[in-house]
């Protein structure tokens, strides 16, 4: 293992989010599945877009919530994810190096705009996201450097990767490498309905060589195809080092061998808009597991992250995470 | 006086907000006066983004927040405003036009990019204004539709479109169309320094033709260059028939011929930001004033309103503001 430059580097699609309050009846006009991730493409996204109403536009995209989350708690943070040379690719590329985050790779100059998630809340705080993938299908494995991964503790990506082309090529590439590194490969699997797009591909990735691996309670019942939680966990133990289940209101467990702990979840706060809750709650973990925190204080911190990021709009720390972690974890 | 289309036009700079949270230590260290507008270049719109953290995107511009605060009141609301046929432009226009504002002003297609105004709010919930003009410039008689400016109970306009180029070309020929079609002209001074700016024209504009001035505290006194605010009232009353001068957290003076009413601020709300106060101010006002509501009235819609924007990010409205005057007001 090498000495490393990074915690983690984060690669993922590169999103601006744009987020609009809306009813639920909205989302039954829209045939849209509440909490779901949906792949548009631009007519899709311009009908859409003009039967919301106005909205908010903030930087997002899983993993780079994730990069931002790791950023703001004191981590050493890099991120591989394309824009364009746009507005709204300037906007991402700001606010993600204005959180700390090391953020170098090329802006395509032609092709589709940089990509946006037309994300819907609804007064219970759920979101239900619309994601025109845009500029994000011109990321391929050259956009992967190889020694910033090899310098990495922990190379994460989002599933949702899978989605455009050349982000599969991306993702091997850079598992091999940070493999071939000693260095740890991780993993969230984004959705349930992205678990659905890639199942077999999934798992045969994970028993492959992910090392650490994110879930929530549906994406990872439904790798396994089973309605029954212990089934799943019982299922992918085997396989990875670790694996953080997180259930939302409930906690979450974190496997590791044959041992569970139970990391509770912040009930105290007034949840606005759970978008990013899974991306900051493995920002939490893998800050604390890169920096010599144990299984359960990294649980804690994770717990801590995603909290803060569920009490405001948008999917990144509107806080400083470390001044949190500080004032909250003794 | 014709039959009217519009209860209020509201001309002004069509500007996207990129609003960050700031320390009070970054507006010393950038030699910025809190709470004030300041006019900036493309490169230092450059440099000060360079510096600040992640942000927020939300669709402002003083008389555009008025035009949604009147629109989200239920009233017919109309703005003329420039912006580019460019991605932030593109936001501008879908965010107007979802609150349910008509906005028809040609896009402009070459030249500088959609205005942006970099908003820094610090922790005591004040911001401070930086705007980059860019396709404000662009704005001239030509955009002014006379047909909808006569059919509008009352023209609004901001002081601060007398900044840029052509702004003020097209702000005479406006006020001239609306009172040769026997409707009112409304002003509002802006900003204290924009009055340093413009303070003979501004005089002359209002004793030629503004029906009904919006001020607060400061620009009135600016106006007429008194630290004692009866002076200024006592000044200001026999050029127009209606003014209101905003006083904060003091609540607002309506003043009609001998008359002043006191309206009182809703000081339960907690206040976040206090970006677009004074804009959501004149679109209750407005409101009510051009609904049959007395001045009384019209004043506590107006509080209503300004109360609502000041309690989240952003200077419009995030709630349906008529169902919040309905619920409120009796």
């Amino acid at each position: 293992m090498t000495e490393t430059k990074f915690d983690t580097t984060c690669i993922g699609n590169a999103i601006v989010d744009v987020i609009s309050k809306v009813e639920d009846s909205f989302l039954e006009t829209e045939g849209l599945v509440k909490n779901s991730m949906n792949l548009i493409d631009e007519d899709r996204a311009e009908d859409l877009y003009g039967k919301m109403g106005s909205a908010v536009e903030i930087s997002g995209g899983s993993a780079g919530n994730t990069a931002a989350g790791v950023a703001s708690l004191g981590g050493r943070s890099n991120y591989i994810g394309k824009v364009k040379n746009d507005q709204l690719g300037d906007i991402f590329t700001h606010d993600i190096r204005a959180m700390g985050v090391n953020f170098e790779t090329q802006k395509s100059d032609q092709g589709a705009a940089t990509a946006r998630s037309f994300i819907l809340v609804t007064p219970d705080a759920h979101r239900t996201m619309n994601t025109y993938l845009g500029a994000c299908v011109e990321l391929g494995p050259d956009d992967i450097n190889p020694d910033d991964i090899a310098a990495s503790a922990v190379t994460y990506m989002e599933g949702y990767l899978w989605d455009p082309e050349g982000g599969k090529a991306a993702f091997r590439k850079a598992a091999q490498i940070a493999h071939e590194a000693d260095q740890r490969v991780s993993l969230t699997l984004s959705d349930s309905f992205c678990v659905d797009r890639y199942r077999e591909e999934f798992k045969s990735f994970i028993i492959d060589g992910v090392d650490i691996l994110f879930a929530n309670e549906d994406e990872i019942k439904s790798l396994f195809q089973t309605d029954d939680l212990q089934v799943a966990i019982d299922a992918i133990r085997p396989h990875v080092e670790i694996a953080c289940v997180t259930r939302s209101a409930e906690g979450s467990l974190i496997l590791q061998a044959d041992e569970s702990i139970e990391i509770a979840a912040d009930r105290s706060i007034e949840v606005v808009d759970t978008t990013g809750a899974g991306d900051l709650y493995a920002s939490g973990f893998l800050y604390g597991f890169t920096n010599g925190f144990s299984l359960a204080e990294s649980g804690a911190i994770a717990s801590l992250a995603a909290a803060e990021v569920i009490s405001h709009v948008g999917a990144r720390p509107a806080t400083n995470l470390k001044e949190l972690v500080q004032s909250r974890l003794k």
